[in-house]
């Protein structure tokens, strides 16, 4: 954060100049701003873990919830994380002026589709502190410039690293405008989402309270990562030992993220391998819930209520379903889901899975393998910088191209449309 | 548009019920709803022009401007220009299921990105009936759903291509609200603009002001097509009866379109040439106006207002800006344009020509070739469906694949993330 916040319209304005600098920065003019952010990070790692612990004491001191004062550490082994994090950016290719496609007209013209910086990203989150570090690496490879209005709690440790983006960009002589890091008041936030000609898009992270009301006031377009009610189906003809272990790791591995599973669908011809499958979740703490079918199978189940199957819990609890086929396994998942990520376990060549990839309306949509999968790294991306769940733009995990539009370059010689039939001409003007 | 017409939120759910039919339609059974349409456009061809005449009749009691009544006719030219485009929207590849990449990952996993329909798109857009046969064929070809709401002015016309494509989708055995036409009051159109959850995409075109109001009110994002205030550079070094014919055709060809050029930006060692320039703007008719520069040169060139570079005369009008080189001319595009088309003429494999593609932050960038090439037949797309003036999700000329998503498949054979290491689960966790 800039020691003296600058009043909202001229940091947007701000924002918009530096943008059209990092538009055409080197590759290695970019890299630099983030190899040299690593190396404040390590210099400087006991003032950033100061500004933390304050911000902790502070938190604590506010009754803020616990669950929340663990998100906002930023600890020495979060810092060791961003540190190998931004070599990571450093090292992933540079998406700008790459090629997605070109094509040769019959008139002679050469036309082609060249990535571009989408411009001014504007990035509102909670907390997490390590979301500035991440947010803005990716915002700068991608050749944006950002605004990250993090949460109030992180205020100190968030203004310390504002100073360190600062510094790294001018070390590396581009616009110290590029990253900004803002604490800004509510009035605030909501006075920059009137700016669409200054900011290009808005991305909100954090509860699904703060993303409605993101999109609810913002003139700009929103990329939306909201909550995951992500499903395993298993088949009945799955290798029960496999579907076992992929419910559990969807389940088990980080409960409290956004592609965890919270509901098993279950084939009725599962149902002899229910026992095995409730006892397996037991073991690991995790509680069950289920519908009468599943407690026929299992009767100590707890019934599961109609809010179960809409449930996103991020903790040890799981429902499951009982279905009569594919079709009713599809349908309850796209009805209830969050169109987010899903799974379905079947024998190897299963026509179950063809149908299931195809009609499952999701952003990720899995053939034995876990939800966890759902991952930037996992995708090619080399990391992310979160989970769309929107389907305009980007679409479930995105990395430095998601974060990135297209223009067209034609190269003509001397080219006029003048020559085309009159035909062409109605057509065009119709 | 349907005899009877829906309540709001019954026709959304309409919607999008029949876009998930739509969504895994088979190529062949779309394209005959396209070749049905286009057999009832020839034997329905009276009763449409029938009730067009009648809108148009109405359109000009009720005092509707000239140029609107105009923009609202559907002739049989124009009938006919339909038909053709409805056979070469069949004719296009279906982009539906087809796979953007695809990489294997080290751990055995395949992992696709795969196109797949946006859902449900709702067109609002002003008078021109064309529309309606025009959108609602990309809509379909591209697997959506789609809710089409044209002008009240062209009301008759739009309940006869209604119901024209109901029959269409009944007998290709399709839901036959895979295309609503509706005719929806202002508050109907608000209403829809609320339905995030049954409405994936809104597409407004028309005048400025229909725009603003629209993505002021929609809580649905917005893809829009805004104005062209479009530019041709002409660098010291052009040839000068190449830029000559390139502004001529960019200026005169079709002056009412969106990608019409506006503002010719000249270099000032083309100075000599000017006199020649507006010479031939007058000669087709075109009213010249100019900086102080251009009028050192060509006294009698009505003087420029600043209010002239921001103008989109979408008339036979130009305005002439002289510029000490190609930085200053970049910065006037970027500064007064409407990023939408620019193009620069000069020579061959000139620097000058690199910085401008790169530099100019424009949907379509060209050299040595006219602007009214901004055009979907040039880049490839077949025909298309508006050109967008948003980076966000598709920019330019929008085809077919630009009203798609995306999503991904995975193919595992029983993954888990629970072998990986603990450093991972750290990373993803944090």
């Amino acid at each position: 954060m800039s020691e003296q916040e600058l009043p909202v319209e001229e940091l947007a304005r701000a924002a918009r100049a530096a943008s059209r600098v990092m538009a055409t920065a080197a590759t290695d003019q970019k890299n630099a701003v983030l190899r040299c952010l690593k190396e404040k990070l390590e210099a400087r790692r006991a003032e950033i873990i100061e500004a933390n612990e304050a911000d902790m004491r502070a938190a604590a001191e506010n009754s803020v919830a616990a669950n929340l004062v663990k998100r906002l550490s930023f600890n020495s082994a979060k810092i060791d994380s961003r540190i190998r994090s931004l070599e990571k950016i450093a090292a992933l290719p540079d998406p700008v002026g790459s090629v997605i496609s070109s094509r040769q007209c019959e008139n002679g013209m050469a036309a082609a589709r060249v990535r571009v910086p989408l411009g001014v990203i504007f990035m509102v989150y909670e907390a997490r502190p390590h979301v500035t570090v991440n947010a803005g690496s990716f915002c700068l490879k991608s050749g944006n410039a950002c605004i990250l209005r993090g949460g109030s709690e992180a205020r100190r440790c968030n203004t310390v690293l504002g100073r360190l983006w600062r510094e790294s960009l001018e070390a590396a002589g581009l616009p110290e405008d590029a990253v900004q890091v803002i604490a800004g008041s509510h009035e605030e936030v909501e006075a920059l989402l009137q700016e669409d000609e200054l900011i290009d898009l808005v991305i909100p992270r954090g509860g699904e309270k703060l993303i409605h009301s993101v999109t609810e006031k913002s003139k700009i377009p929103v990329l939306k990562h909201f909550a995951g009610v992500c499903h395993v189906y298993i088949d009945a003809d799955a290798d029960p030992a496999a579907a076992i272990e992929i419910a559990l790791d969807s389940k088990c591995l980080m409960p409290a993220v956004c592609n965890a599973m919270e509901t098993v669908v279950v084939h009725a011809g599962f149902a002899p391998h229910l026992p095995a499958l409730v006892e397996a979740f037991r073991s690991q703490g995790v509680e069950v819930r289920g519908c009468e079918g599943v407690r026929k199978a299992v009767p100590d189940v707890i019934p599961a209520m109609e809010e179960d199957w809409t449930a996103e819990y991020l903790d040890l609890i799981v429902s499951i379903r009982m279905v009569p086929d594919t079709a009713a396994a599809i349908d309850h998942i796209n009805t209830y889901g969050s169109h987010h990520t899903d799974t379905i376990v079947t024998r190897a060549g299963a026509a179950a899975a063809e149908q299931f990839t195809s009609e499952v309306d999701s952003g990720v949509v899995l053939v034995n393998a876990s939800t966890m999968f759902c991952d930037g790294e996992s995708l090619g991306m080399g990391a992310e910088i979160g989970i769309s769940t929107d389907k305009i733009h980007a679409r479930g995990p995105m990395g430095l191209e998601e974060l990135t539009s297209y223009k067209f370059v034609i190269q003509g010689n001397g080219h006029t449309m003048g020559d085309y039939s009159e035909a062409h001409k109605e057509e065009a003007a119709s």
